[in-house]
């Protein structure tokens, strides 16, 4: 069994407003250092598999296909063995 | 300046349609060996500060005020020094 942490970020040239909308209310917090703030994804799947080559290639395909829009996301993810 | 990766989950007892519904998309697609998938946020912000221990309490307090509902999500983050 493994666990995919897999993270999807807007790409940096594309628009973000939920993360300006995010600086702006921490700004009213007083957080006045933050700089920017990005907003993405996160997503924990567990696969039903001990060989890691084959989740990966999985993982990967699943980002590609459904999880993340490649032409204005990145995405990212770890891979860990659990039980 | 530093770089907080903030991971937001909903916590494990929590009902989460978002993750069921990928759940099914990716078995839908051929995945069938996913077992449960949770949706959650994840959120990147540069701060403007060179001091590590205070970078660390300001993002754990932007977490419990603002960014996650201690009610029902959990969130942990990763600080990296940048620049």
């Amino acid at each position: 069994m493994h666990l995919a942490k897999v993270y999807i970020t807007l790409k940096p040239t594309v628009n973000d407003p939920q993360g300006l909308t995010i600086k702006g209310a921490l700004h009213n917090l007083g957080f006045t250092s933050v700089e920017d703030v990005r907003a993405g994804k996160y997503i924990e799947i567990r696969i039903e598999d001990s060989d890691p080559t084959k989740v990966n290639e999985q993982v990967n395909e699943m980002c590609h296909k459904l999880l993340a829009n490649p032409v204005i996301e990145s995405y990212g993810f770890e891979l860990e063995r659990i039980q």
